[in-house]
């Protein structure tokens, strides 16, 4: 018999990743706090729960959980009528969410105390990703239970990390996005600062691509019209990665930063700058829309208001 | 009848560029201001010019210049017994020194007004890149210029790239070492965070090098060691590029940044947090050893003293 599979939250992540379980033939059945979410879930004729209980009265095989926050996984996960207490011990939990690592520990351990398996899986790759089933999973939780959830993220993803135990799914996630956003912010600088010493971006872009100047942002992602196509600076920044995405991905990291006491100059840096840009108005224009930011008069480009 | 070079500036970088040469056949005379390196120079059975009189007096048909700084670079080019007031007008002039635009731009328009093809050719690849002939050559000047100079950087480098006019070859060369500096402190902020956090670096390392949170020194000169071999933070952080030659071309960003006006909020702290470690003592270990800096007390690897 199929394997019944409950989806929480079909945004614009979650609904792409739950049509391509479908498509692969898995018995899927989704349920969404916002009404408008589901109206569109059941325009795609997903078999859609009229209630959470009801949702969970499916005794799912597994859960998948895609989520704006912590408070948001907390919710559903916890408490005398959460998931943790409700499904079976050979049900498996999978928290696509991107949340801070507390909460993640924390509803991983509440898991393991019932017996049952329990991973934190956030993604990369943003929606693109999520509907080309490319996005990269980086898992945190024991390896039976990554073993376990290995096949099933397969049919939405490329690359399954498995990065360590509960909690290191979000740490690794974390870190690589702090990194991103300051790589992001570098390539912005050194193709503005070009820029404005009047030589041509496109001569500097290739020139760093090939040297040490590399990035992802520069290869994959360039933060300037004109420089590769089908990237979101030639589309008017429409996301793509959302600056209020990344502003977010750069809080969680500086918060857990200060709490171990790590020292990320750059990292705070960047969360300022990410989070003024999105204070301005511009949580959905894509993240590469910071080179405005940086480029100040010098930046001249289209960008969808 | 085989060219003659003329080559000033046998250091680190300048004598196994010179030593490509001779290899290659063509006939290189050098000179440097310091004794020692003409001694070693000597040791390397090199054909030694005395004084820089002499040297010019060899008519030379290219002359490289490979020096510390854009005054070392002024001293030798302008001048009433400087090199392009010495040479030939068909003399190719060819200053391999990583200096300020300005400085770059004046000497290439002092040539050009004398009839005179002079490029900026800064490279990046350092010493071992030098010893390998696999340097990258960022190249200014004109078009003509930059073919006739091509042939004899081949013998030098892998990668020869023509960034623009007088002034761009440094111009470039500034703008991918500004990211790369900036980078650099991102990838160790990124790795020593998740250090803190106890997950494991390798793991972290892998899945950044397959994900957004990639750029040059993740892929290829990761900052802490085990994580790839051959790279200096395996090696004590002996350089390699140096942290004070990383400092230097930081402050060369700066510098013009705020003469063009450019807004530089990473590539500013970066240059700060370098020039402290700099003066700290540390100029001459290996750039990527600005993870200490930013690690704390959770840095515990091997660094030469």
């Amino acid at each position: 018999m199929s394997e019944i599979v409950a989806f929480i939250g079909v945004g614009n992540m979650g609904s792409p990743m739950a049509e391509n379980l479908i498509k692969a033939g898995k018995k899927v059945c989704v349920f969404d706090v916002s009404k408008e979410m589901l109206d569109k879930a059941r325009e795609r004729k997903f078999d859609i729960a009229d209630s959470f209980e009801n949702l969970l009265s499916r005794s799912p095989n597994i859960v998948i959980t895609m989520l704006p926050a912590g408070k948001n996984s907390k919710k559903v996960y916890l408490g005398e009528n959460g998931i943790i207490n409700k499904v079976s011990k050979d049900c498996l939990l999978i928290d696509c969410s991107t949340i801070d690592i507390k909460t993640s520990v924390e509803l991983g351990t509440k898991a393991k105390e019932k017996g049952i398996k329990m991973i934190d899986a956030p993604v990369s790759g943003g929606v693109m990703g999520a509907k080309n089933a490319s996005l990269t999973f980086l898992v945190g939780g024991s390896r039976e239970a990554f073993d376990s959830a290995k096949p099933i993220l397969e049919i939405m993803g490329k690359n399954i990390f498995h990065a360590g135990d509960t909690g290191c799914g979000n740490g690794a996630k974390i870190c690589n996005n702090m990194a991103l956003g300051i790589s992001m912010i570098g390539a912005s600088e050194a193709l503005m600062l070009a820029k404005r010493l009047n030589i041509d971006i496109k001569k500097v872009h290739e020139i760093m691509k090939n040297a040490s100047g590399n990035s992802w942002p520069i290869s994959v992602y360039p933060p300037l019209p004109g420089l590769k196509e089908g990237v979101p600076s030639n589309n008017k920044y429409r996301p793509g990665f959302s600056a209020g995405m990344m502003s977010k991905d750069l809080k969680l990291a500086i918060e857990c930063a200060e709490e171990v006491k790590a020292n990320t100059p750059l990292g705070s840096t960047a969360n300022t700058i990410y989070d003024e840009f999105c204070k301005e108005g511009n949580s959905n224009k894509d993240f590469s829309a910071i080179s405005k930011v940086v480029g100040g008069n010098a930046w001249d480009y289209e960008i969808d208001d």
